[in-house]
């Protein structure tokens, strides 16, 4: 059987009056093209029972599967369950396996089952559920003129987990989805997406049509696609992917292979396998380098502690920073940053360090050293690298930016690649 | 004369694959809001001139205004103006306005006036144009079915100042909209949507028919947003408001007057007023507080370290936390945060500090300590609290949890609140 016609209505007062972009639909159309199936129509209407229903029917006339998202919540306005009954003339009744759902998740929480939360267990009659492990909501499904309706919730979250392992499998394999498109994907910092771009027209300039290339950014890191639909170009594939791995280096982080991972997931990696501590010491980056690394589950066999040292007299109180340095040279200078970095690494008793000092700005810049500047130092006890660079962006992204070049400057330190990173 | 429906139709094969995200309906729908106009339907297609053609005439029929984004550009895929040629029956000629304006944009560029960009003159025979002073494709609008067509760019930042500049007033002055609406955002911290929504219906059960609703999360907030489209439905809004204030009381952190606020940012706010300085002894949080706090322009005058101290070797060399103290209650202890706050107020001459261990999950959890646990001790040197939670979520919600909580009871600290939050 093939899926020909899919199509997606998605309801909410707050996606019409623009209150939140809709990035669900974005979802739901990019995990389907994984599988073959392209979306043909997208409609979106507000909170309003007659004219939900009158689409749903609508809809359904020439669609294969219809895919609603939103409307399954506890609130008056969550209307997605009673226009499906009413378009397909179904009572509503209480589901008892979406009761049960429904229970246990709130005695998981300690929370009270009100009526509010009730209205999410009352589905039309006989309509199937589709499981939901991470919200409150399970989704449904029923048969409408032929044309199989999912109903899904609003939360991205729960979205893409259901997506993932229910609905693109189920819909996969009903459309005998032959798995012969084979995809690679390579994850890559230090270059932006118009100069990858670019290198790629250069150096490629007779791509071969068989391999579709795409682009994902996904700050601060970008996501090159490879993708081939029949098994008999996987030479090709392999043979430009080569190539492409030759001119882009170490600037490729990864090949994702299950999912995807952060800098300081593959920094932590490299240290786990290695055995060796690494510590932070930040002043402008003030503890997101920390908890870049603390966000990933076991970091503390490799990181046990941070300074966050914010002014120069904490500087040289907790990281031994000399007074006169400071008075020299001032808080951004190469002297400086090397100071914490030794500092750090003798007091954590760690094996690799980074340390930052610059001005995210806005105010605090000068001619000498404007907003922007900063210096990164990286290392460990045998050598201590330090590179000064000016990142022109607003407090926040300079912020991220640093803290992500210095997880690449270490990561590149752990591989020993001896490369030129784009960014110097 | 009232505008009562208006649609939207979108075009874009990028958009139907979810390659990329629909930011401009979103964009579109809240500056028709601002004068008091709503979309009451939203449809997206793909580059397909017959669909197009089709979806104008079929949307059109009950609308007052038709806003079409997308397809405006020089390539094949840009089919608006086909499009509607095709729906409204006229002949594509060649505007005199929209060349005149391509050739004056490329002359300034430098830039060659190639075929493909040619084609973005020819437009529907004795249609209007609309200006785009910072794109090379005009708008362009007409009538059909009494319904008033808009072709606009898809450059969000074209369509954005078309919209301000060129459609918002017309239809502003067509619809003889006056700026009565009135708007309150209150930001809350500490309640549920779920929750929020029960308060509001159990406490105002007569809730005044003038007066709209409406909930955004922007997590960890909750925005509550107050609307009267009439000014002489003001004293009912603020009668409302007093009670709302009375009701949520310090949940609510602060009404919104020209722009949000984060916590990190309120509570440095009063910390400047004080003329106080904080410190952060982060554990599970791994620098995130303190992250949180540096991420505001000018925290250096409030905040001058953080530590993070991730093992326990490290609480007591950084924060010289009793190693008895470990031995006997563990990390994860009131005894061990209040030592990390005091160790930490006293180390960085602070006045204020928070200070956190817990278990992040997913791993690290035990029968008495399961994953979750978190103490939070906040304080002066006068007085130090400290209270245990349980946060059920995964590892990076648990962080971002802990953090706002963190914040928001340092917050309650600050403006001598004797309130007790509903996360308590």
């Amino acid at each position: 059987m093939t899926i020909a016609n899919v199509h997606l209505l998605l309801t909410g007062n707050e996606l019409m009056t623009g209150d939140i972009v809709d990035s669900n639909s974005a979802m739901i159309a990019q995990q389907c093209k994984g599988i073959g199936i392209k979306i043909s129509r997208k409609v979106t209407l507000a909170d309003d029972l007659d004219l939900l229903a009158e689409e749903i029917k609508h809809l359904t006339k020439d669609a294969d599967v219809l895919i609603i998202n939103g409307g399954l919540g506890p609130t008056t306005d969550d209307l997605t369950a009673q226009a499906l009954a009413l378009a397909t003339q179904r009572s509503l009744k209480q589901h008892p396996i979406a009761l049960a759902h429904l229970e246990t998740w709130c005695q998981q929480r300690n929370a009270h089952l009100g009526k509010a939360n009730l209205k999410q267990a009352l589905l039309p009659e006989d309509c199937e559920i589709i499981a939901n492990r991470v919200g409150s909501a399970v989704g449904f499904s029923l048969v409408l003129n032929g044309c199989q309706i999912l109903c899904t919730p609003g939360v991205p979250s729960e979205l893409n987990i259901m997506l993932e392992e229910e609905i693109i499998p189920s819909l996969a394999s009903q459309s005998n989805f032959t798995a012969e498109m084979d995809i690679t994907r390579l994850q890559l910092f230090g270059i932006g997406e118009s100069t990858l771009q670019s290198m790629l027209v250069e150096n490629f300039p007779d791509w071969p049509k068989e391999v579709e290339v795409g682009f994902r950014a996904s700050s601060p890191l970008i996501e090159l696609k490879l993708t081939i639909e029949k098994n008999e170009h996987l030479p090709i594939k392999i043979f430009l992917i080569k190539k492409i791995k030759a001119l882009l280096n170490d600037h490729i982080i990864e090949e994702i292979k299950d999912k995807p991972y952060s800098l300081a997931e593959l920094v932590l990696q490299l240290c786990q396998q290695k055995h060796l501590k690494i510590t932070t010491a930040e002043s402008c980056t003030g503890g997101l380098i920390a908890s870049d690394i603390t966000k990933v589950s076991g970091s503390s066999s490799s990181f046990e502690a941070g300074f966050v040292t914010y002014s120069n007299k904490m500087k040289s109180k907790l990281l031994h920073v000399d007074e006169k340095i400071l008075e020299q040279h001032g808080a951004v200078s190469e002297q400086t940053v090397r100071a914490m970095a030794e500092g750090a690494l003798a007091i954590a008793e760690a094996d690799l360090v980074i340390a930052v000092s610059g001005i995210a700005g806005p105010g605090g810049g000068s001619a000498e050293k404007p907003v922007g500047s900063v210096w990164i130092a990286w290392g460990s006890k045998d050598k201590i690298y330090s590179k000064y660079f000016c990142i022109k962006a607003n407090r926040e992204n300079f912020q991220r930016t640093v803290a992500a070049r210095s997880l690449d400057l270490i990561r590149r330190l752990l591989i020993e690649s001896n490369q030129t990173p784009l960014y110097f």
